[in-house]
């Protein structure tokens, strides 16, 4: 029995699964040390009563002959379809392109099966590293990176995407933290169009967005629902790291070259290989989307945002150049004269923050170290007194 | 953008939503009719207190800062992993070989990334739909199919699969209902010894078996560990369909042709494009697994089985042939001068009964139904009453 050759192209660990084995390094050889974690972008924040209630009541439902349920409709539950299009897209798309997902990244996982491995793909770099690896996975060899930095505003230069079929775009972006502008976007939506490309939008941390003139779907941009499918997430709003609930829209209007209906396709796939969101889960996102579980969601998000806030200043303070962590909740700090592993690593060892080095999201990503805002406040009150504590003069020339 | 080309080489719809439409059209014709469904393998009956429990303080304990959870193990939780090693596989295999997930059918979507589209692949025939969908959707297209019939007791010529990779193989097999024996499954793996193959061992139905000489497990058979991998669910075993909990062990010492090992591959994709099992299914999985929630899952296991041995006796008095239903939860009747859609829809129209389509799950399943024991005493009792009150002399020449 031969291995998939596709194998042999990843890196052989994902990328926070190394940096647990980085910080397992560092504490055998250092004993008990107090680790602080702005590393993988986990939650750390209890979930809304409002929204556990609903669970538990879905759960205890399971116990009762009237009201036990097994499998659901793979595409998600109906009430929950409808309420991400309303509540989440302001009925700019139907029910029906809504399919619920255990997440973002098991989607992002099965959506390359809708164009094989011939597509040729555009990436971000840097960007979440599911994108790329999950590509590599289903044999896609043809991949164009096209760098963000602070040169650019870290929107890239699309015409080195011109002969791509598929374009991956997240905003606000993991890891930079920064969201697209409307006129950005507008421009991605038309070169896409122009170029007949379909757009792979990530949106998991479009609830961290502060200004509304800043789309939170790439559907606020007229013709997008012609070229785009959108991925997101309830994990970052409402704390469902460990839960699992997400979404992926895909248009009716949304059309292969040949005229094929992408949308029957996506549904085949996802009825296939896939069995429906657990519905303990669904129950929690329909509660997340009602007026009381959106008011006490967005304390929890308003939380996150001044963690990074309070990061982001603490690092300028001391001559950091930082970006993202106002629209989102990672700040994207720069090093320009180390590699990221090096200041990863200095931030493990000497202040004993776990960071994520930006060159594992892609090589623009070199020079970089992403903070994450996902941690109690008191852990950021200290994190940022440790930043202010200690020179980083080593790790700027 | 150009579609896959593998979709094209699926039906349209996968089987159960077809059964579904046929459902809806009849309504559509006929108004409001109560039927009784025996067809998808949907568990009916309530799951015990003491696992929703489990799951209602799992819930719960996310709505307390201190005992708050993100992102587990996209392996599993240690503490399920550790019980399902010893109370399923009494210690045989490892827990580091176990992995959770949100089902088999999801996992099957992904096994087959280990191994690429190249390989050659043999299928049971009659077989579970979505090793054959799955496979084509990773762009395999080397499948051999494996007549499973009355005539060679539902286990297959191996020696037609000399030249394939990769057996898929289903005891108790969905969709005929019967179980290999030890004998058979010591043959199915020395032949995949000697044939360097990997076996996919599906036992989603194993707790079903009520004969001891019967392996629950591929495991049970010496060598197994070198040349299989065993995927199961909670979803038959507790009422799980919905929850979404499932695993698959692959042990550690499981090869490729070249040496590497599968698991570090397997713990690659799970990680990559999979995000773990939902925290609050986990929490029941465990309760399941605790000698309370066995005890209770034992007699809803016994109630299908039952339900199962009524529709057995129900036909048998028609004069209709069965198979299995003892060892599973399904049965598989034999109708041989008619095409089995025809008789699924004789089923339908005029004993109101739901089945699924023998040869829906390949061409070897024509001329035979599946029933499901999946429903209340009740509606099997009315199902069988039906039976027994109509000729079904007309599907019989």
């Amino acid at each position: 029995m031969k291995r998939n050759p596709h194998l042999s192209l990843l890196q052989p660990q994902y990328l926070f699964p190394q940096i647990q084995q980085r910080k397992r390094e560092f504490l055998e050889r250092n004993g008990p040390v107090d680790l602080i974690s702005l590393g993988i972008g986990d939650t750390t924040e209890p979930i809304p009563n409002a929204v556990v209630n609903g669970m538990v009541a879905a759960a205890e439902r399971l116990a009762q002959k009237e009201t036990y349920t097994g499998y659901g409709a793979e595409q998600g539950q109906e009430p929950l379809r409808k309420m991400i299009a309303e509540v989440l897209y302001h009925g700019r798309v139907n029910p029906k392109a809504i399919f619920v997902s255990d997440g973002a990244k098991c989607d992002i996982g099965r959506l390359q099966l809708l164009f094989g491995p011939s597509a040729k793909i555009a990436l971000q770099d840097p960007a979440y590293p599911v994108y790329r690896d999950g590509s590599l996975l289903q044999g896609v060899s043809n991949i164009t990176y096209l760098p963000c930095t602070p040169e650019n505003d870290f929107f890239p230069d699309l015409s080195l995407a011109a002969h791509c079929d598929l374009l991956y775009f997240c905003s606000p972006n993991n890891p930079t933290g920064v969201a697209a502008t409307r006129t950005q976007l507008e421009e991605l939506v038309a070169f896409a169009r122009e170029n007949q490309q379909i757009i792979l939008f990530d949106t998991a941390y479009a609830a961290y967005i502060q200004d509304s003139a800043i789309p939170r779907s790439i559907y606020e941009i007229e013709g997008a629902e012609e070229v785009a499918i959108e991925t997101s997430s309830f994990s970052k709003i409402a704390g469902f790291t460990g839960v699992r609930l997400g979404w992926t829209v895909v248009p009716e209007t949304l059309k292969y070259e040949d005229g094929h209906p992408i949308h029957s396709d996506w549904n085949r796939i996802t009825s296939t290989i896939f069995n429906g969101a657990s519905n303990i889960a669904q129950a929690g996102g329909i509660e997340v989307l009602k007026p009381e579980g959106l008011a006490e969601v967005q304390k929890l998000i308003h939380f996150y945002r001044e963690n990074a806030h309070l990061l982001r200043e603490a690092l300028q303070k001391q001559g950091i150049s930082v970006y993202g962590g106002v629209h989102a909740p990672y700040v994207w700090a720069h090093f320009p004269d180390a590699p990221s592993w090096e200041t990863f690593q200095y931030f493990l060892e000497k202040l004993h923050l776990i960071t994520t080095p930006g060159s594992g999201f892609g090589s623009t990503g070199e020079g970089f170290i992403r903070l994450t805002a996902f941690n109690s406040r008191e852990n950021i009150i200290r994190s940022c007194k440790i930043i202010a504590n200690n020179s980083l003069s080593s790790l700027i020339l």
